[in-house]
């Protein structure tokens, strides 16, 4: 397939305007290249939480309660588990567990990871193409003032609260980008990349820390546009905020468009930091100002649409 | 441990008389070493069939609607499971899932089917010690009008409807027997070894196919006694009947003394079988005839007192 617009995301953040996305492009306009760093080997099950939560928002499957997982999901598992004298410090969903089971039986048998993303994923009612990042394993680990923890570890065994002193992305030096993805950013008809708002050092760094997606990335005719996920000096969601403090940086909006400078065309950032725009424009994006908070999914689709709109004025100025 | 009673047993059936045993026997006097001829991997699991339901029967947890797997058992994985196109023909239940789950992982990490098996089912409530007849693959396999089917495909997944023409147990030359079980059977002070009125040749065949385990039987001092699973022509549970026909055999409970012949040292008949006493001594067991067929808990520890009681006889005869 070529896609008109390629998003790249992480999990919850990044899966709002993924879904918003989804909303107002035809499916086989819209491709979303989704974060593996979190991967993870667990109980013997091989565990994908970001093309996962990417999978369940599009297919409208999501826990919006929990954040992550199945809406409606049961614990029968865990619970048995916990009995059993099992690891039980990563929730699996009953429900939930058939895609890590079946997932890992078909890795196990010899299939890409790509290959089978995308025989699931239209199983459970997504349209769009989610292409993992890569098959071959990149994984996010933090140096923390408890030591060396692997990404899951730190995230949901120690809830994000030991203080990270540095990230590596471990095989992202030799893994090879999904070459879906570098072909799509390789064809002039490509119209947008959208970076989408998830966390910049945990979500999205894995993906630009292998060389070649980030020399395609340098080197795509389309617009690259990112979304800040920081709006007014705090994130949205999650750990970002927390995480910027401990890696020195300011907790705002201009701090993540440096972060992404060089790559990005465009900046899109929240009206609550106006005040901002010039500091950033002055590194080189572009930027436009529109309410980027995602309450409900009119807001994600009117924030799709304004990316776009913003990355179709860029390719006109270019033009 | 020495246990003063080893039992032998598959699933169902078998699971029964060892419920009753577990009942008026002390834990530490009581071991039951279990067919693994129909363990199987599937979905990347390790599963136990038969190590299951005894584990789940004697901890109180067995669906007795079902007759296998666990009660109040949810069915969220499979549902799912098969909307991603996953094999539904085997179901494993929510809660069951985690000992398979955690089954596997452990072997996986290079535990023993044994080990594993004797740390979990005291997690479970379960008290005597379940002994795997051997933590090498023994596998049954039956010739049936549909081609040669894995024992599963054929008990399961095809409900046993095939007609059998014969049976191999795969690895059952090679595998070594539990070390436990042979130490028991050697053991002068063993008193009794009760084959469990499990289907003979699918589920206590297994055990008999490996020649330690057998030599171990035939040499041990204490009397082996075996409960006819055919009662007044018709198997209580189960193909036993339907397999013994397409066997050659007459259904009879004659037919299984004759197929342990030269092992056992007692049969255990039911009332309704009477007149086949006499024909079944002179093969060489001696005979009690009692009421079998157990039908709750009080008339399985009525059979279970029976046999340990003819047991007791026999070792008195011998004295």
């Amino acid at each position: 397939m070529k896609p008109r617009v390629l998003a790249l995301c992480g999990g919850i953040g990044g899966a709002k305007l993924a879904l918003g996305l989804s909303h107002i492009l035809p499916p086989s306009e819209l491709a979303i290249l989704v974060n593996t760093g979190d991967d993870f080997e667990h109980l013997g099950l091989s565990v994908s939480p970001d093309v996962d939560t990417v999978t369940y928002t599009l297919a409208g499957l999501n826990n919006t309660e929990l954040g992550w997982g199945l809406a409606s999901e049961t614990w029968a598992f865990m619970d048995q588990l916990k009995k059993l004298g099992g690891e039980d410090w990563f929730n699996l969903g009953d429900r939930d567990l058939a895609l890590h089971v079946e997932r890992t039986r078909r890795l196990h048998a010899g299939e890409s990871l790509t290959a089978i993303t995308a025989d699931l994923t239209p199983r459970l009612g997504v349209a769009p193409a989610i292409w993992p990042m890569s098959d071959d394993p990149v994984r996010t680990v933090l140096e923390t003032d408890e030591g060396i923890l692997a990404f899951q570890r730190y995230f949901v065994g120690r809830r994000a609260e030991p203080a990270v002193q540095s990230i590596a992305y471990e095989g992202s030096d030799t893994a090879q980008p999904n070459p879906l993805a570098l072909e799509a950013l390789n064809d002039p008809a490509l119209e947008a990349v959208v970076i989408c708002p998830s966390n910049p050092w945990l979500s999205v760094a894995p993906l630009l820390a292998m060389p070649a997606l980030r020399a395609a990335l340098a080197g795509t005719s389309a617009p690259v546009i990112a979304v800040s996920p920081i709006v007014g000096g705090r994130a949205i969601k999650g750990p970002t905020a927390k995480l910027m403090g401990e890696l020195g940086l300011p907790v705002t909006a201009a701090s993540v468009a440096q972060f992404y400078a060089g790559l990005i065309d465009g900046y899109v950032l929240d009206e609550a930091d106006r005040d901002l725009a010039d500091a950033i424009a002055g590194q080189g994006p572009a930027v436009d100002i529109v309410p980027t908070v995602m309450t409900d999914l009119a807001s994600r689709q009117t924030l799709a649409r304004d990316v776009l709109a913003f990355a179709g004025r860029l390719r006109n100025a270019t033009a």
